[in-house]
């Protein structure tokens, strides 16, 4: 980066988070004053201890991003701002429409709206999702393919993700956003069954349990080791944007029987099972996915650089020392159990203020 | 039609505003049992009067799509249900966004999710809007067309689109969008200045003053008159779909010029004035625009039958016995005064149901 980030003032929504924490230690390391605003929604994956290492160096501010009234002398204050608040479980917003609504559009719509307010024109890189996508229609998927998402997250991240768009368009800021593929690495929630498939692998291997596959283990995915993403947003946090929407995808694509042998050899063996789709998660599969990258890479020159291999070494590495602060004890089979007051019994309204 | 429609039930959602009356009127003619919710939210088009000619035939529902719920037993009967309740205009949706959102996205996902709960597997008609487009970057414009909306209104449309197909996609209705591009006709509302520039230059075609035309005049439009709207609501209604998502169009792309002096002449000759755009104008205008309307004459054997000069013909004649059911004497100028309670001093919220 070249010292990018000396003395910017940089805000981080999202920033307890597994991909937002990582990014806040590096923005840390690079001389930037870093504020993370989270609100530590139960199943989005915010965890303090993920902050634990900068914790005197990191202004963490406690409130919800629709609430960013609250927080507008630091959005004021930001030369960048990296929005990465968010709910990304696609079962969760099967089961909670309306709560994936409030995180994903609601809350950005109003966080966005502050923001044209009291910071015209920021730079805001915003993390998006491959899930927009859908089922690809070829491989790799580039940013022309067409959207088509296939559950309710996908429906509202890419809401959000208009907005930024069409903000940006109207000149009221200067967003671009990046939709991430599968992302690993430490920090990530592990008690969250509900976040992908990796962290569950993860966890498991880590405990010594068996992987379980669904399906036949052919479907293909590109994980992308989380530095490499932190790589891709600093990036965009500074550069200048000949387009507005990046791709962002691992270093190989790999079937989803060789991403488990390879964490299954890191934790010296745990057994592979092979078992069908439920049919909750056979009705939002994307069958494989892999991302065409090459347009940041032309772009702004970034690609991912850390093999599935070595990412997986890293990651097991963090977790073989922090484990006890990444597993909920209340929660010990990690089956998703959203506190009430997120689920099913309320209801979105407007309301006076 | 051949009588298809005799005996069924349908539920037409905004049936108190422009295109969902005309069709009200049509499936009573062809012998459906006809209901119709719309809760006639201020700045939406809702006007009671439209429906006067058949009130005796029609069940009115006076509740929100989003208090689905109390209207249960009304989406069981239903053989098929046609959705049009929304907010149309792009102007409404920059000033109050929330509004907006909850007008087209929560109300939406509320209603589909009570759909799929009391009528599993129905057909339902939604009416999208080329407002999804945005800036169109080929004309005319196909399906294909990427989605790059210019305003909230076409990225909460789209939402609700995607609620729509991706809920399709799951075998949990069969639903069915009909992009619209610019309708008019007998019954648009003429009171709402924000909801686009065919209803203010009927309006005041028909008061005799002058039609004020933003730009040049050369940006192409392609009008849609109304009743051809209607028999291709009536046609998705019932056919089998090889596609889900159809754009209508006109029969001719026409200038600004031209369709104002269309209706100039029409109106025994009221000037034309050529204004530049104001900023918040501009700002969401989408330059020339015309639909590709082949994929639903292919499938489904609809095209647009009406030329816009007969179109009007029969516009002006409807209006001219019926204008003073058509101008709110409280609202002269046609200036949008949202009532505060759907403005800006209110928000979205999750609340305790």
């Amino acid at each position: 980066m070249l010292g990018e980030y000396r003395d910017k003032v940089v805000l981080i929504t999202g920033g307890l988070g597994f991909i937002g924490s990582n990014l806040a230690m590096r923005l840390v390391e690079e001389g930037a004053s870093v504020t993370v605003v989270d609100s530590s929604i139960a199943g989005c994956g915010a965890n303090p201890y993920n902050l634990a290492a900068v914790r005197d160096r990191v202004n963490v501010i406690p409130l919800d991003i629709a609430d960013a009234s609250d927080f507008a002398s630091e959005i004021r204050k930001a030369n960048v701002i990296f929005n990465l608040a968010g709910e990304i479980s696609h079962i969760h917003s099967m089961q909670f429409p309306e709560r994936d609504l409030q995180i994903n559009a609601v809350s950005q719509l109003r966080f966005l709206q502050e923001c044209v307010r009291h910071a015209p024109g920021v730079r805001v890189v915003y993390a998006g999702t491959r899930q927009v996508y859908g089922v690809p229609e070829y491989l790799p998927v580039d940013e022309s393919h067409p959207v088509n998402p296939v559950d309710f997250n996908g429906i509202h991240k890419f809401a959000a993700t208009m907005y930024h768009m069409m903000l940006s368009r109207a000149g009221k800021l200067d967003a671009v956003v990046l939709r991430l593929t599968n992302v690993y690495g430490p920090r990530m929630a592990l008690d969250i069954a509900c976040q992908g498939f990796l962290g569950t692998f993860l966890r498991r291997a880590l405990l010594g349990e068996a992987l379980d596959i669904f399906g036949d283990g052919r479907q293909v995915r590109d994980p992308l080791y989380v530095d490499d993403v932190v790589e891709a947003f600093l990036l965009a946090g500074l550069a200048v944007l000949p387009s507005r929407t990046y791709n962002l995808g691992g270093l190989e694509p790999l079937s989803l029987s060789e991403i488990a042998e390879t964490m299954s050899r890191e934790a010296g063996g745990v057994p592979l099972t092979y078992r069908p789709f439920s049919a909750e998660r056979a009705s939002i599969d994307i069958g494989s996915y892999c991302s065409d990258w090459q347009r940041i890479h032309r772009e702004l020159g970034w690609k991912p650089a850390t093999s599935f291999r070595d990412g997986i070494a890293r990651t097991f590495s963090y977790y073989r020392s922090e484990l006890a602060h990444y597993l909920d004890p209340g929660n010990p089979d990690a089956v998703c159990r959203l506190p009430e007051h997120h689920g099913a019994r309320h209801r979105l309204a407007l309301i006076a203020v």
